[in-house]
C-alpha cells in the first residue's frame, strides 16, 4: 500500500499499485488524496466537487475504500488537496445522496454500499433487463381504461404541444448524423449487412458501456450490455421474462408512468401503486405490496421529478436483497440534470438485484428507437431471447452511427447543448407559471425535460386539460399518471416548443383555469 | 358499358367509365382489347405477355371481368392488339397458374377468382397481418430441441458461408443510401423525429403499397400495410394475435423454414407439418391437420424452391373460405425470378384469409430490419396494438430512406443488378454440383437466393453438413427444416459468395461426402 505523503512524486503511480486491504478497514489505516491517488490538477476549475465524487465512488468500487471503512476527514482532505473544505463537503454528500456512504456522526464518514465492479464478459453470462420507459403521451382525456389512448391524443391537434417525453427535436444534429453514417458506410464490412447479434452491434455495446461509466457511475461490461428499440421495448420483453418466470406483478410509483404500466400490464403483470414522496418511492409502502419486483425512476420520478433519496436508496437494496426482489431502474432522462452532476444509478450498486434501462429518446430523439439495457444475471439469457425472437436484434447502421457519435463525444457536446436550451425552456415556464398561473406549486424542476404543477384547489385536471387543448395547447393532466387519487395537477413538457410558446402556453392555461366552471 | 370497336378513338377514355355487368357475364356480351382498354403502346418492347397478365389481374379486380366470364379468345385478342398468339397465350398462362383464371375445354378460358380490390383507408380498419420469414441460418447439426441453435451456428467458424436467406451484400448500394439520407435529413420536420405512428412512417406505407402493386399484383392501401421491423418481427406479433384469438396451431410447409417454426412455437402455438410436392402445400393434408391457420411460402416454396400450382392455389382459397381459415404468406423472395415475373401474392386473390409478409432482407440487408405485413381486416387493429407495445413503431429515418428509394427507382434498379449476379452465382453453383457432386439431384434454382440439393443414398445430411463445416464450408441440412423424415439434402445459399467460392466450397462438399464413413 502506498503511503508515501509526497504528492508530487507520486502523481505517477497508476491504479491499482496500492493493495489495499479487504474488508473493514478502519480510517486510521487509510491515508488521504494520496492513498486514493487523488490529484487536484486533474479536476476540471469549476468542477472539483463533481470530480471528486466521481474518484471516490471509483475507489470505493475498486476496493480501495471497502465498505465499513470511514472517509477522511473533511478537514484533512481539504488540506491535502488544498482546496476549501466546502469542496469536499459537497462531494461527501453527493455520495451520501447515492447511497454509497452515510454519516455516523463523531465516527465520521461511513462507506456503507459499493458500486457494481465490472465483471469479465463470458459468453456464459447472460446480459441484463431493462427497466420502464418514458410513455410516449397519451389519452384523451378521460378515456375508458382500455380505449386507445395514445393514438386518441396523438390525433388530437394543438397549436402548442407541451406533452411531456420528448426532447428539443430542433436541436437534433443531423449534421453530424450524416457524417457518421457516410464514414459508417464507408467502412462497413459486407457482413455486417446480414444478420447480426441480436444484443447488438459489438461497436455500440462497447460505446454504451463507455457512456454508462463516464455519465451514470455503471461499470459495465460490454458484454452485459443489450440493445433495445427503446424502453418500451424493454418494458414488453422483461414483461415477458418476468411472466415466464411466475413473477403476476411488478409494483410502480404512483404517481408514475401511464405508458409504462400499460406495458407491463399488457404482458399480463399486475402493477400495485406505491406512494411517491419528497424522498422518492416509499419502501415501506412497497413491502407492504408484497411484489415481487418494483418499476422505479429513481435519479428524477416521473412524473413529480423528486430525487430518490439516501437513506430511502439505502432501504430499498435492503429490500432487494432481503426479498431477492428486482428494481427495474427507469433512467430514462438522468443525463438532463441542471444544477450538478447525475445521482448514479441504483444498477452502479447493486447490480444483481437491478435491471437497468435507458435510451436515446431524450438525447437524441425517440424517433431512433434505441435503447439499452442492463439484465441482472438470473434474467440474461431469458432477455436475449426474447430479443431474439422480438425481431433478431436491432438494425445495424444506426447503430454504428450512434457508436460513432457516443465515441467522438459528439453527442456529450449535443447532452450540454440541449442543457443549455432546455434550461433556457424551463426558466421561462416556471416563469410563466408564476404569472399566469400563482396559485400552482411547482415540483421537480432540477432536472428533466419536464416538469409537474398541482394545485390546492378542488377541480379535475382532466376538466383543466380538456380545457386547454380546446383553446390548442396541449398538457397531461397529472391524473392520468396516478393510479390513486392525488391533487389535481398537469405534467408540462418544456422542451420541444420555443419559449415564446410556453410562455404563451401558461398564459392560455391560465385563462383555461379562470373559465372552468 | 363501352362497346366501341374503333380503338384509336377510344385509347382515352379513363379507366371506369365503362359500368360493366356484375355476376355471371358471358363472354359473348365482352369485347376484348377495347372493352378492357388495353392500348399495346403501353406495353415495354420484350415484356408484352407481362403487361397483358398485369392488366387482365386489374381488370379482373375491378370487377371488369367478374368471376365466372370469360376471356377473349386467344386468336380474336391477338388480332385485336396485333401481337402473336403466343403473347396472349403466354399471358392467359400466367393468369392460371396464380389461380385467377382456369381453362374449361371448347368454354375457353374463364375468370375462377378475382385479387382483392384496394379499399378505402378508415381509421377504424386494422391493418394486416404478416406472413413468415425465411429463418436466419441456425444451429449446430445435430442441436437437441431447445439448445441455441441460432447463435452456435452464427459462431461456428467457415471459410465459406453457404447459408440460405441473405441477398449479395457487398451489392448492398451504399452511395444511393447516404444519398437518401442526405436528402431526408435536409427535409425533416422536427416532429418527425418524435414518437410516431406505430404502423410506420406514412411515405414508407405508401412507396410499399406502391411496389406490392408493381411488383406482386396486390393492390393495397396505404391505410393497410404496417411497417415491422422484419419477417420475424411480424411472426411474433402475428403469434401473439393468434394465440390471443384462441388459436393454438399454425400448420406449416414440410419441408419449411426451421426458424419461422421456433418463431411461432415461441408464441405458445402448434406447427403440424403439411407435406410439400412439386405443386407445393398438400391442401388435402392442410385439411386432414384441422388447423385454423396455415403459414406458407407460395411463390418459391423455403427451401424445396416449387411454385405453389394453379389448382392447388384454388384449393387453398377453398379451405381459407370454407373453414373461415388464416393463410400467412411469407413471400420472402418472391422478386428474385430469373426466367419470368414472379406469381402474383396469394394476398392479390383473397385479402379477407390472407396475412401477407414482405421484407427487405433479400432485397438489401437483413440489417435493415425493415419488413412489412398485409394483415386481414380481423386481426389488423390487434396487429397494430403487438406492434405499438413491441416497441412503438420502427426506427423513422431508415424507413423514410427506403421510401426515398423506393420511390425513385433506386430500389428496382438494385433488384435487376441482384438478379444479374445472383443469376450468375446459381448457374456457377449449379454447374459445380453436377461436376461435383453428380449424383445430387437440384431443386428450386428457377427463383430466389438459394437452392436444394437431395441424395438417395442412405447418410445423415447433418453428417455431410459436419464434415462440410470441418473443412471450412458452411451448408443448412435439409432435415434442419423438416419435421417428417425427408431423403438427406442441404440447402444452399448463393447469394454471398463469390462464384470462385461457390465452385470450391460444392468442391469440398464433393471431397466430405466421398468421406462419409
Amino acid at each position: 500500500m502506498n503511503r508515501s505523503n509526497d504528492r508530487a512524486t507520486d502523481r505517477s503511480i497508476p491504479h491499482g499499485t496500492g493493495s489495499p486491504a479487504h474488508g473493514s478497514t478502519p480510517y486510521e489505516a487509510l491515508s488521504g488524496a494520496d492513498f486514493l491517488q487523488l490529484n487536484i490538477d486533474d479536476a476540471p476549475s469549476g468542477g472539483r466537487a463533481d470530480w471528486l465524487a466521481r474518484r471516490l465512488r471509483v475507489a470505493i468500487a475498486d476496493g480501495h475504500l471497502p465498505v465499513g471503512s470511514r472517509l477522511p476527514a473533511t478537514r484533512v482532505l481539504a488540506a491535502e488537496l488544498r482546496v476549501s473544505r466546502g469542496v469536499i463537503t459537497e462531494a461527501y454528500q453527493r455520495l451520501s445522496e447515492d447511497g454509497h456512504v452515510a454519516g455516523r456522526g463523531r465516527n465520521g464518514t461511513v462507506v456503507v454500499a459499493a458500486p457494481a465492479k465490472a465483471r469479465p464478459a463470458t459468453p456464459a453470462d447472460p446480459p441484463p433487463l431493462p427497466p420502464m420507459p418514458p410513455p410516449p403521451p397519451g389519452a384523451l382525456f378521460d378515456a375508458p381504461p382500455g380505449s386507445d389512448i395514445f393514438d386518441a391524443l396523438r390525433a388530437a391537434p394543438a397549436r402548442i404541444d407541451l406533452s411531456p417525453g420528448v426532447p428539443d427535436l430542433a436541436a437534433f444534429p443531423r449534421a453530424a448524423w450524416l457524417r457518421a453514417e457516410r464514414a459508417v458506410l464507408g467502412e462497413l464490412s459486407a457482413s455486417a449487412l446480414g444478420y447480426g447479434d441480436p444484443r447488438g452491434a459489438p461497436a455500440l455495446r462497447v460505446a454504451v458501456a463507455d457512456w454508462l461509466a463516464r455519465n451514470r457511475g455503471i461499470r459495465a461490461d460490454p458484454g452485459d450490455v443489450v440493445i433495445v428499440a427503446g424502453t418500451a421495448q424493454t418494458l414488453t420483453l422483461l414483461g415477458q421474462v418476468l411472466h415466464g418466470d411466475g413473477i403476476r406483478a411488478v409494483a410502480v410509483e404512483d404517481p408514475g408512468s401511464l405508458g409504462a404500466r400499460q406495458h407491463l400490464r399488457n404482458c399480463g403483470l399486475g402493477t400495485p401503486p406505491v406512494p411517491v414522496d419528497a424522498d422518492g418511492i416509499r419502501v415501506d409502502e412497497l413491502r407492504a405490496t408484497d411484489a415481487p419486483a418494483v418499476l422505479l425512476t429513481p435519479a428524477h420520478q416521473f412524473p413529480t421529478g423528486v430525487v430518490l433519496g439516501g437513506e430511502r436508496r439505502r432501504d430499498l437494496m435492503r429490500w432487494a436483497t432481503e426479498r431477492n426482489g428486482l428494481i427495474i431502474e427507469d433512467d430514462y432522462d438522468a443525463e438532463h440534470r441542471y444544477d450538478r452532476a447525475p445521482v448514479p444509478a441504483l444498477r452502479s450498486l447493486l447490480a444483481e438485484h437491478v435491471c437497468y434501462a435507458g435510451s436515446v429518446s431524450k438525447l437524441l430523439a425517440p424517433a431512433l428507437r434505441i435503447g439499452w439495457v442492463l439484465a441482472p444475471p438470473k434474467y440474461r439469457d431469458a432477455l436475449v431471447a426474447a430479443k431474439r425472437f422480438a425481431d433478431l436484434g436491432n438494425a445495424a447502421l444506426p447503430q454504428l452511427v450512434l457508436a460513432q457519435l457516443m465515441e467522438s463525444g459528439a453527442l456529450e457536446r449535443q447532452l450540454r447543448l440541449l442543457r443549455a436550451r432546455h434550461r433556457r425552456h424551463r426558466d421561462a415556464m416556471i416563469a410563466a407559471v408564476r404569472t399566469h398561473l400563482p396559485h400552482a406549486v411547482v415540483h421537480g424542476a432540477a432536472a428533466g425535460l419536464h416538469l409537474t404543477i398541482t394545485f390546492d384547489a378542488g377541480f379535475r385536471d382532466t376538466d383543466l386539460a380538456a380545457a386547454a387543448l380546446a383553446r390548442g395547447v396541449k398538457v397531461q393532466p397529472l391524473s392520468w399518471h396516478s393510479q390513486r387519487p392525488q391533487r389535481p395537477g398537469l405534467v408540462l413538457g418544456y422542451a420541444a416548443p420555443t419559449a415564446t410558446d410556453i410562455t404563451e402556453g401558461m398564459a392560455t392555461l391560465g385563462e383555461a383555469l379562470r373559465h372552468l366552471p
